[in-house]
């Protein structure tokens, strides 16, 4: 890669997007090098296509000059590497521009949409669209890519909360152009082509989920109808070694079935790191937090050490029988709470006539993560990135700036297990003082994303301002990681600048994703070095 | 390929598995030349092996002489080609004997198992060793292999009836005799590697349902726990024409995610054909049925013309709340019952003591199919394949001989429809008349395999000792695939010996397949023209 082939490249994409479509100016490339991570890279240019067509024109022009393409979707994937490149000299392709909502189906409750259609638009197109249908969303906020999160096995936390499941059928533009599609939508007239999944033969769609093998450019989303009924449960606990019993009592009532939604139990501290600045002073500018301070902020801000929160979601007398159930099998661990439109509306309606501060905190508590559970996210879950910074910017609450702006620094940590107790407790145990020792506190939270499996997400947040305490970040996340591959907890989703813990050269499920790999993108032109190791590794 | 290439391949596999797990002798050859269908192959000979390392070494001794190897788990692929190779002389892999149980795991519900074990033997097993799971069971047969089944993209009954979504991890061995493993289950001491299907990375799994890509030799297979409580449910309409209402009626309650199991709707023929025997006098030796013979079968069988079963589990009062839910959506439809243990039972043993011929008759009826959806397959349903057989073979009726060795003919035409009425109805107005036109009645089923899908199964069953029957068979077969396709009604499966029915030279789905199955298995050892299109196609 030299510079000539770069501005060859970039000449001949700004021809076929046109001059306004390829960046290459400094705050353009500044923005995109840029990240939560401590360490990061800069692009040579960025490319914001259109079409498909666009794809295929961009790729076949990097294929001509051999300059590596970095596809991102909206550039959000907070904690893992935000929007930046593997390495340096990459052009990065932005999908801002392609958003479009091509299909609604309202009968099967699906849409076919591209990667630039953020959370947020979704959700409103629905309203305005297909009030029957709900989404599945993250916290990641209004401003980040449906598809994106997707493909990265992100999880919501409804009945569809596992991404990669409802992903009907796949649009992909391969490394020599062409266009692939998944599932029976290759057949034209297929009239199951976007319910059908599986499709007929060998299914590829797994090699575009966390890969680099092609750059996905339309997904079918199947949506959860809205149900009838609607319930939020949440249960909080003050025993900060309780984790382990939670899980215990949840994990039978989600093999069962019918306990569908993801539950998600967080810690103190994941939900404090939210809701008030990191108290510098009475840690004497010494993190983490003691014990007895910890405890302290938890009455204060009326916050459990473990945290729980669902739903229940079917017709009405159906959520009444479930709510008994939940009742039932959780009283040896707590007392379950249940919250619905109604109770919520009355609660939000007499804290604005009444002096009740207890109702008004645990109402503004609650709200997002209620809205959250029915499809609404918010930004408000991407403000804990700015804990730890020193100077907090000035702003709206409900409307936090982008962390990377501000200088958050942010790096998730995460790690899947079986959904044992057992398991949760080791990974707490064991994470703490590591995190502790490098000067951090641990936020956490474990989500019972799937019947038999938890995935476990740990946040290093850190001021990008203070090199010292980035070091000190880089360092808590690379030893943390060490440890958890050797306790047999491997990360559910990994960083782009650090793909390579994943990595072992005596694992032949590595050379086949590479040989797979460089089956249809002989020169890696896509995105080399993102889950799958490059051949220069062999 | 030639002779000696086989017979130098045959000697060092008898080397390396042993005399005696070779076999070459014409009875054997002959065993596994048969088929239900009317094409036939033959093989070269057959392989046994006991373990990973054996197939290990078969591919290696493949590679050398380059025999092309066809591995089947027990050879029961009734209606798809069974045991049949897709052309002569390949080397049939046989799993019978890698039928090892290797891990239950009670707490996260799940086995490890080898292709060899079959539905009889896992259900047994669990009913010994783990009382609280159960397993899902498909109409093939307690003889029929669980791997084999879920790898050809089988669906049974139960919530989760769709088997490749309860696959969490594959050992699997390539065409240059490597191993891959897939999921997490690469890592090795990784402790959700059982559980977490997705792994990390691209997911390599669904290249190796329906596929050719490697030789698949254990399975991780998610079971479900026992219910507190299980409910039975089924519906008899009386209309023809009434498959759409049934299908729309019922698409919001499973969309809904409360209606969990699949839900089975067979008509008046396919329940026929399993109770009585072809009534061949009363249309005067030609087929089809008329009408009123038919209505006049279903009152005699007391049989609906669409007969519609699923079952409803879960937490006792859950389940009481779901029924009543259940009559609720389904009153426009006909009336749903409910049958449990209790029930039944009872049932059972009035029919013990009292004359009430009626009863007798829906128990019998009902036994099997309530037995399946808890996971107890039955030979009962392949008993089916016999219908139109002018000699029926002397046996115990709950043990029906192999259809093969009493010359059934069977094909299944077997294509996905999105769930709705309208996509069911149309199906069944086109087949119809071409199924009669070739002779033949049109038993079908759709089973709402999933939330937004129905796959309906068709059968053609014939005589296979008769000729033009066996040539009219193939006819109808070839007639009503066209007209599929030309109606954007792709199957969900195929037959062995008519892959060629999916694939198109133009389409880059098959390109990229067979370019992967390339970069595995260069030499094209394992199971060529299975699914992925073989070079020579080009």
């Amino acid at each position: 890669m030299t510079k000539a082939a770069h501005a060859g490249a970039i000449a001949m994409w700004r021809r076929v997007l046109g001059e306004a479509h390829v960046a290459e100016d400094e705050a353009t490339l500044g923005e995109y090098s840029r990240t939560t991570a401590p360490r990061w890279t800069r692009p040579c240019c960025i490319l914001y296509p259109r079409s498909t067509e666009d794809v295929q024109a961009i790729v076949r022009v990097a294929s001509q000059f051999n300059v590596p393409l970095y596809p991102i979707s909206r550039g959000k994937n907070w904690g893992y590497g935000d929007a930046c490149a593997p390495g340096d000299g990459y052009a990065i392709i932005v999908f801002n521009r392609m958003n479009r909502i091509i299909e609604l189906n309202r009968e099967l409750a699906y849409v076919v949409i591209e990667p630039g259609v953020s959370q947020g638009q979704l959700y409103e197109y629905l309203r305005a669209h297909a009030p029957d249908l709900w989404m599945d969303a993250t916290g990641a906020g209004m401003e980040a890519s449906v598809v994106g999160n997707a493909l990265e096995r992100g999880f919501g936390h409804s009945r569809y909360s596992d991404h990669v499941l409802s992903i009907g059928a796949m649009e992909v533009v391969l490394g020599d152009g062409r266009v692939v599609r998944t599932g029976l939508s290759h057949y034209e007239n297929a009239q199951a082509a976007h319910v059908y999944q599986h499709g007929v033969g060998p299914s590829l769609q797994g090699l575009f989920h966390q890969s680099n093998v092609g750059i996905v450019t339309r997904v079918t989303l199947f949506l959860p109808p809205k149900p009838e009924c609607f319930s939020f449960f949440y249960l909080t606990i003050e025993d900060p070694t309780g984790i382990g019993g939670l899980v215990e009592a949840l994990r039978p009532q989600r093999m069962g079935g019918w306990v569908q939604s993801a539950v998600h139990i967080g810690n103190d501290l994941r939900l404090l790191s939210s809701m008030i600045p990191y108290p510098w002073e009475a840690v004497n500018e010494h993190p983490p937090l003691p014990p007895d301070l910890r405890a302290a902020l938890r009455r204060q801000q009326k916050v459990g050490a473990w945290n729980l929160s669902g739903s229940l979601t079917g017709p009405t007398p159906l959520v009444r029988a479930q709510k008994r159930a939940l009742r039932k099998a959780l009283r040896g661990v707590g007392r379950v709470r249940f919250i619905n439109d109604r109770t919520l509306a009355l609660g939000e309606m007499l804290t604005r006539w009444l002096p009740i501060p207890r109702l008004a905190q645990r109402v503004n508590l609650l709200r997002p993560y209620y809205d959250l559970l029915k499809g609404k996210s918010a930004d408000i879950f991407v403000r804990g990135a700015q804990w730890r910074l020193r100077r907090r910017p000035e702003h709206d609450p409900a409307h936090p700036p982008d962390p990377q702006e501000v200088g958050c620094g942010l790096l998730w940590v995460s790690p899947v297990l079986p959904a044992t107790g057992e398991a949760a407790e080791t990974v707490v145990n064991e994470m703490e003082p590591i995190f502790n020792r490098h000067g951090f506190d641990l936020p956490v939270t474990f989500t019972l994303a799937g019947e038999r499996t938890l995935i476990c997400v740990m946040s290093i947040m850190f001021d990008k301002s203070l090199l010292e305490e980035t070091a000190q970040a880089q360092a808590c996340y690379d030893e943390a990681l060490d440890r958890l591959f050797a306790l047999g907890f491997v990360p559910y989703r990994a960083s782009a600048q650090s793909m390579d813990v994943l990595w072992s050269a005596s694992d032949t499920f590595w050379d086949v994703s590479r040989r797979i790999k460089r089956a249809l993108d002989p020169q890696e032109i896509i995105a080399p070095g993102r889950y799958i190791p490059p051949a220069a590794d062999e």
